[in-house]
Formats: structure tokens, sequence, C-alpha cells
């Protein structure tokens, strides 16, 4: 194909890639509707009523650009975390984020420390800038604390990638270890700490917001795309010291936000028992997870997210094999971690009874199928 | 305040900004509620119902991300312009999308010719990208297509941004003069030919979508922001060779459009009669801003946008004065060219009647008190 010749070279070594395949792709590929969405860690439980109400009533503004400063949203989630509007910086959803923290910080050939089979937008982010990946294995299906932060040393390495709760094993960290990590990095590396499923963490996983806000070299991430139900939406912050915070300004598409989902964002953290409830859902959705899991003679890891990570026991080939026979003779769309050995388990996000009935149907029949086959 | 200490060289160089001040930042430091908002060239008039049905019906499935190959309207854009999906990138706005050319096009100290006082939004970009912007001044309020080619080749620049129509003049080149200056350009240098105000644009003003479709170095951007009235819906796109296009999936954050802007657009597309009806509505709003001009002595620029140009016959402060006296005693925003000889000129967005009633009672009584003031 014709391309334009004078691309950057850093662009010219790049490939033309998606770092996930969407379920809509998947259904054009196989030619089967998805009957249960289970594979994105969306929230199929959806947003709060007051949330729907929030988005048709804004309809008729949405010909306005959405605010560039993102005041009443820094406002609103200052007040709900107790800091200062100055301290977030709002994004396209976490994954914008991560590409504006990388821009931020990487230059070709820079080392950036990450796990082996961590989230891989984030490595997509890395190579778009010509980051060099330094990975460090999970250890007992959790990140690697020591071994981040050796690699960290070891690399000089201005940047390291690290979820809490970790998606995609579901494990978590608690918060005194999570806040040694942070304070022992070298204050020339900056540490994304992703906090994408911090509303379904059990308690004391998350360090205080006042333990890491006055640290210019911590970033955390949180989005209303996971417990809030507003993937769609596209709506994360960032929250770090006022200087950090206020480097996005330098790079950010200051009119990128979509009115609506502003709206929506502003709306459902306004809605606190809705919140409660749903996580309270996710958690029994965890269960029955769990115990289909188990029926199935498999080992669910524990989860402090909306999905739960289940052992199938074999190789990647057989979990491949299991998300390829719940798609293909069932509609049942989830997703897999793509390294060893992360990648001999299925990942499967909570979601309504509905969902998680099909799914106990099915995955009894992949299996049989599977057995029969060989 | 406290920063990272490690960013880029390039990021510790550039300031934290915004292109443009929002009209909700400056009805903040005003303490005034805009009662015309009239100054960013978003529709007044607003979607088409048919766009608002799609929005709300859409709302239940705002918890579910976006398709990250955005097929479907990829597919509508292809049926619409009789061209192929692979033809178009989509993105968060032309905003975005210009973000993403200069990323794939511009390394530090590159040249980027584009027109002096043209769209800040990609000088934004460039600096951000550390790039080396070449401006050519307009002539006669037109950009000066000579002088560019000229810069271009003056300089081998990789990039050269053209807007037709352009903003903020509202002047416009025939489609084979525009057609003559993308063929003249080395095919070293990439186009972007910036046609956010093609649906108000007069017949013979925009290239065939054939006569630029096979060329690797032509980007034409578009946009659902102005005459569809969806400026907060965030959705734009790029027209181009398929292999151009490509190089988009190498750098944009694919999960980033919203579901609801995606069914609004895709809603947009599908009703043109109501883009049609919309059309004669600017093409109405326009006659009456020349009019208010020409009563208060001033001189309307002929447009080809959404907006008009109006020469108020003296310099930059005064032109400022007014946009000030406007916003600060009636609440009207508008906004005005950045650098001489366009700040002569107020820009004035078209609206509804409404709107314009005001602007109609409120320019001479700011024009009273600036006369009085002396």
């Amino acid at each position: 194909m014709s391309a334009f010749s004078r691309f950057t070279p850093l662009i010219q070594s790049l490939p033309a890639t998606v770092p996930f395949v969407g379920p809509e792709a998947i259904e054009r590929q196989r030619g089967r509707k998805i009957a249960a969405r289970i594979g994105a860690n969306e929230s199929g439980f959806g947003p709060a009523d007051s949330v729907l109400l929030a988005i048709r009533e804004t309809a008729g503004e949405t010909w306005k650009y959405a605010d560039p400063e993102n005041y009443d949203l820094r406002q609103a989630l200052a007040g709900h975390l107790g800091t200062s509007p100055a301290n977030i910086a709002i994004g396209e959803g976490i994954d914008g984020l991560l590409g504006q923290i990388v821009r931020l910080v990487i230059e070709p050939g820079m080392p950036v420390v990450t796990s082996l089979g961590g989230y891989p937008t984030f490595n997509y982010h890395v190579a778009g800038h010509g980051g060099r990946l330094v990975t460090v294995p999970y250890v007992n299906d959790r990140e690697d604390i020591e071994g981040l932060l050796a690699a960290v040393k070891r690399e000089n390495a201005p940047l390291v990638y690290f979820a809490n709760p970790d998606n995609p094993m579901g494990s978590w960290w608690p918060a005194d270890r999570v806040l040694e990590f942070a304070t022992a990095l070298p204050e020339t590396t900056l540490l994304i700490l992703d906090e994408a499923y911090c509303e379904t963490a059990p308690p004391k996983t998350l360090p205080s917001i006042e333990s890491l806000i006055d640290r210019p070299n911590v970033i955390r991430t949180r989005t209303f795309s996971k417990a809030y139900g507003l993937a769609g939406s596209r709506v994360g912050y960032a929250l770090t010291t006022p200087g950090t915070a206020q480097a996005f300004d330098k790079i950010r598409n200051h009119f990128g936000m979509n009115r609506i989902g502003i709206a929506a964002a502003m709306a459902a953290l306004a809605n606190q028992d809705y919140l409660k409830e749903v996580v309270l859902r996710i958690s029994r959705s965890r269960d029955r997870i769990s115990m289909i899991a188990r029926e199935n003679g498999f080992h669910p890891l524990p989860s402090a997210t909306n999905f739960v990570a289940v052992d199938c026991g074999r190789d990647a080939a057989y979990g491949r094999a299991i998300v390829d026979g719940l798609m293909n003779d069932h509609g049942i769309f989830i997703r897999m971690p793509g390294v060893a050995p992360l990648n001999r388990c299925i990942r499967i996000s909570t979601g309504p009874d509905a969902e998680m009935n099909l799914l106990e149907a099915a995955l009894p029949e992949v299996l049989g199928k599977l057995a029969a086959a060989g």
C-alpha cells in the first residue's frame, strides 16, 4: 500500500496494530453475535439510572465543546478525594493518559520497566515513543515489587508501570507494600500506579491519597470505565502533584473530552450509593465465576477486580481453545493473558446473572468437546 | 510547583498552555454567564432531532467501549463519500488527528509550514513535537498558496497545513487552485488539507474526493463539530490513501473514541436533509451578521464557513475592546484572530436568531461606550 514516504524513522519501524481486538471485530471475524460480553472488563451492570438520565439531559448540549479545563469534574473529584483540583489531570480514559505520560518522559531507546504480561496498551505506547521495555516476570501471579524495583535501579529507568489491583491476574498488594515500593523508587523514576480497579479492591489495598499526593514522581491513574460502568464514555484521571499534573497541559488535546462523557462522569461520582451496590454485585459475580470454574475442575484466582483469572491447569493452547470455543459455539466473549505462565489462565469479566448463566451452561460443553477432540 | 525532574528536554521547554481559552473559563474569569455563545464556531442550531434521539437511545450502551476499528462509521463515511473505509481514519475531532499527524512526521527541529495567524491548535501540536514553524502571511485575507508552496520548497518542509475554507478569516480558494497546490507539492511534503468547514462552502470550493484520494502525501481532515452540530461529541476523520491512513493505527489511542459520539455521528451523517436545512440557516445567519456589521460601520468579510470575520477598520486593541465589551457588559462570547493584520477583525459565529438579536442590540452600545471613552 502506498503511504507517505517521509514518516519519521520511528513511525516507519512501528507495526499498524491494535493492543486488543475489540469484541465487535471478533463478531465480524467469526460471523457470530456476542451473547455474553464478559471479556473486556467492562461493567455489564451498567452505570446508575441517574447517569443515564444525565446523559439524556445533556444530549441537547452536545453542540458545545466541553470545557478544556475540565473545571467542574476536577472540582468534583477533588471534593470526593479530599485533594485539590490542581492535583488532577483529566484524559480520554487511562489509555489516553498512559500515552501522554510515556510521551512526557520517554525518548527513543530509554528503558521502561513493567511486568511481563502486564497491560498491553501501556507497552503499545512505550513502543510508539521508541522506549525499550524491560520486563519483570510475575511471581505467584502477582507483580514482583522487588523485581520491578531492582530493574528500575539496574536500568536507571525513568518510568515504571505498576497496576494495583493488577490486570490481567486480578491480584493485588496491600497498601503498605505499595507505599514502600513508591517511596523506595529514585526521585528520577516516575511511577505510574494504575488503579483502574481501585473501587473493587478489598480494604487496605489502596494507599491513602495523602500518602502519595506530594510525590512529583508518582502518578495514580483511575477511571470511570470499570466499576462506574462508563467504558464507552472515555473519562479517566491522573492524580499527582500540581507541578506534574500541569505537564499534561503541555501536550494534551485540550478539546479532546466529550461533553456528554464529562456529564456522565459527574453524575456517576455523585451517586456513591449505586457504586456501593454495584461493587457488591461485582463481588457476587466473582464468586459465581469462581464457583463455575471449580465445578469444571479449574482453579479461580483470588481477585480484587471486576474479573476473575481462572487457572485452567494446562498450557496457552488449551486456554486459547476454551476462549475460542466459548465464542465460536456460544457467543461468549472472554479473553486470556498474553504470555506464559499467565496464559495458562482465561480471564472472565463479572456481569449480570444472564451472562453468568450462559457461561455456566457453555463451559462444560466446550470442555467436553475439547476432551472428545483430543 | 514541584514537578517530576526527568521529563524530556522538549517537554521541559514547553509552556503549560491551552490553544484557546474556553467559554466556560471566560465565564469563571469574568463572573458572568454567557448569553450568546457565538465565539467558538460551534453550531447553536444544534444537531438534528434524529441525532438527539440516537444519543438518548445509545445511553444504555455506554458501559461498552466503542469499536476500536470504528468499522460502522468508516463504512458509513465511505458510502457517503464514495470511497473505501480503508481511506478513512477516525479521531477525537480534527484537533486529535492534527496531533497524530504532526507526531507521524515531525522530529525536533523540522520545519513545518503554515499561515501566519492560521489554526493555533495546529501550531500547538507542532510545538509539542519540537517542530519549527515557518509562517507565511495571508494575502488579502486569504492563505497565500504561492507563498506556502515557496516556503515548502525553500525549507524542504515535510509538512504543510492549509485550511479551505479558512479559519479565522472565513475565506476560501476554488477547488482548481487547491488541486494545483496539492499536486505542485513535492511527494516528500505531507499536505494537511483541513476542511473542517467544507459543508458550508460554496460550490466548486472542494476538490472532488477522487482528485486527491490516491495521493499518499495528502490528508484531508473533516469533522462533525461544525455544520453537523456535534462539537461536544468529538468525532473527526481523515481522508487519505489506505497506506497513509494505516499510519494512524501505529500511534492512536485505539479505544479513545466515545460510543455515544460515534452513534451521534452515524445518525448525523444519515440525515442529510437536516444538514441541508442547517447550511441554509448558517447562510442566513452569515447575512445577518454581515448586516449588523455594516449597520455599525464595519466591513464584513465574505465567508464560506459558519462564522464571519468582521473588519473593524482599526487595530487589534480596538478589536479586543469590542470582544471584551460584548462579553463583560452583555455576555456575548465572540473571538478574534491572534495576529496582525488579521486582528483588525473580530470573528462572530453564526447562530439562531435569539443570539443574533442580542448581538444586534449590544454592538452599538459597546461601540458607543468605546467612542465615549475615547
